[in-house]
């Protein structure tokens, strides 16, 4: 990516690489398709009776192109940054609490670290300047633009040599907040709509965070058609590094599982400026969060669970992974109506 | 259970001595949920944050009596049985089918098998007389009283030592049709509201099924009333047995994942007899059979799962053991505030 970082010196708009890339993605492997529906079709049970298990298998082998589908190496990959609009008393906790959930996590103890042991997956944690807060968006922008490429790119690397499912998690106090303001930016309606209690914000506090939401918005005036100028205005590092993660998948034809209304927000940046750009990836879960349940019908996406959760870290997505698993295991372990000598349906 | 059955030759009515058990149901253990809930409110994140996963850890404890709540040996149980209903055309299956399934669940190659292994749980499969079918609800009670409480005693045998999770499951052509009966006859309604398109059948064959479920209905007359004449009347031996085995694992302690349409439907015989019933009791999944998402409001249960399965065997009861799991871990591994050095909520 040096070649971006020149490039976008020259050029007038520092997107310009991220642009191209999201307008010419690759599709479904339909082959790999075909050969999974097959053997769906073949397995003792009514035709369908699966149901999301049977999507879910269809879904891994269209994006990893392999029939049968596989998840050997799943990664959890956890962002975390800091928001100036936290010192606005938007969040029921201070803004150390983010530096201290990434100790928690690396020493085991968070409820991410625990539901990526149960899930059997990867976790790692990437830091984005944890401390040092992107400014205040309501009174500016969040990143300039080759900051926020310089962390769309960082959040590209990600990948390790192997992972075939990326799951995304993110840590951040204030980042509910960024989320309602990437929301209202995208979709348009009332701040109120889109900003929930976050960590558990009520009364006077909700009402500074949407009052903060609405007033960043409004700041953005003409950008707000632009979404990647959307996400560099009222967005944080943690969203970029997301955006990055998710389109490097895509790339790299590894599948990838929203969590929350963070993650969520962050990927709906991607689908306003190409409707195609989320194929790839499932939701995990349907947050508690207020915006998140109408952020999917927006993105046209059913989340594979609905928990009550409202954690973030990547813990409904996490848990969606036992999911995904046990419908590799169906569509793989299970015997064929020839080989079990199960009678088909009665003509 | 010789005690039992001695008795019933000399009462008027053999339902006696289930029917005292159901009056007198232990409740949940109080002191164990207040530990719980005091950890709890400990650990590293927003109160209420983990949703349903922390209601399930209350739930195994208030159940098990034991703080913190474990799952150490799950045990899947799937009870088999034919329906002389069958004959009428009602499934989209033969009914030798009900037989192969069992074969094929011991072989390791049915959907149960694979999710069973997933979870980490036993499985076992209890053959009620298989090949033998119940009369046909529509002209003849399907059990008499006598043969119906010892089928109830078989199914409250099943759980082994040490069994600390029982996750029900069945197989048996013809099945869904009986749970609709059981439906129409304990909730009222109509047989089309109840009646669903079980294996697949549509058309023809599911106005067959419409007609036997109201057929054998009406024949019961007065005796809907009586919910135990109801499950001798227009049920079948895996029913029976599957109420026999939720009665069971109340008085030993053992909370019980209740699967689909048909698991649930038994389980509503016991829930009319004492609404408190099934207190012990999950829901591990909605099925997308027509008339589970209904029967669960009339039972006040929220599904765990809603993942369009319409399977039965157990499948979405299993699934369901891996939430389960995933609860206990979170409730007994992550760490508390003061462990973790994360900062309480600001004030």
């Amino acid at each position: 990516l040096v070649y971006v970082a020149v490039m976008t010196d020259i050029t007038l708009n520092p997107f310009d690489d991220i642009l191209a890339l999201l307008r010419d993605l690759p599709g479904a492997d339909e082959n790999a398709l075909s050969l999974t529906a097959a053997r769906e079709a073949q397995l003792i049970k009514p035709p369908g009776a699966l149901g999301r298990l049977e999507d879910i298998s269809s879904w891994l082998s269209g994006w990893t192109g392999k029939s049968p589908p596989q998840v050997l190496r799943p990664l959890v990959a956890v962002f975390a940054g800091d928001h100036g609009v936290a010192s606005r008393g938007v969040s029921a906790y201070p803004q150390e609490v983010t530096r201290q959930m990434i100790e928690a996590i690396a020493a085991g103890g968070a409820a991410i670290s625990v539901l990526a042991r149960q899930a059997g997956a990867g976790l790692k944690v990437y830091d984005l300047a944890v401390g040092q807060p992107t400014p205040d968006i309501v009174v500016a922008d969040a990143m300039s633009a080759k900051e926020c490429v310089a962390t769309m790119a960082y959040g590209m690397e990600v990948l390790a040599e192997g992972t075939d499912l990326l799951v995304l998690g993110e840590v951040g106090i204030g980042n509910t907040t960024i989320a309602a303001a990437l929301c209202l930016a995208l979709f348009g309606g009332s701040a109120s709509f889109w900003v929930g209690a976050g960590t558990g914000v009520e009364g006077a506090a909700l009402a500074r965070k949407c009052e903060a939401v609405d007033a960043a918005v409004a700041r953005l005036g003409v950008a707000k058609s632009d979404p990647l100028a959307v996400l560099a205005g009222v967005g944080g590092r943690e969203f970029a590094a997301i955006c990055g993660a998710i389109l490097a998948a895509r790339l790299q034809r590894i599948p990838v599982v929203l969590d929350g209304f963070t993650v969520t927000a962050a990927a709906a940046v991607l689908h306003a400026i190409n409707p195609r750009a989320l194929d790839h990836c499932i939701v995990g879960h349907v947050s508690q969060e207020q915006g998140h349940r109408a952020l999917l019908e927006r993105l046209g996406k059913k989340a594979v669970l609905d928990m009550g959760m409202r954690l973030g870290e990547g813990t409904g997505a996490a848990l969606a992974v036992l999911m995904i698993k046990a419908a590799v295991a169906c569509h793989t372990e299970m015997a064929t109506f020839g080989e079990a000598g199960v009678a088909g349906p009665a003509e």
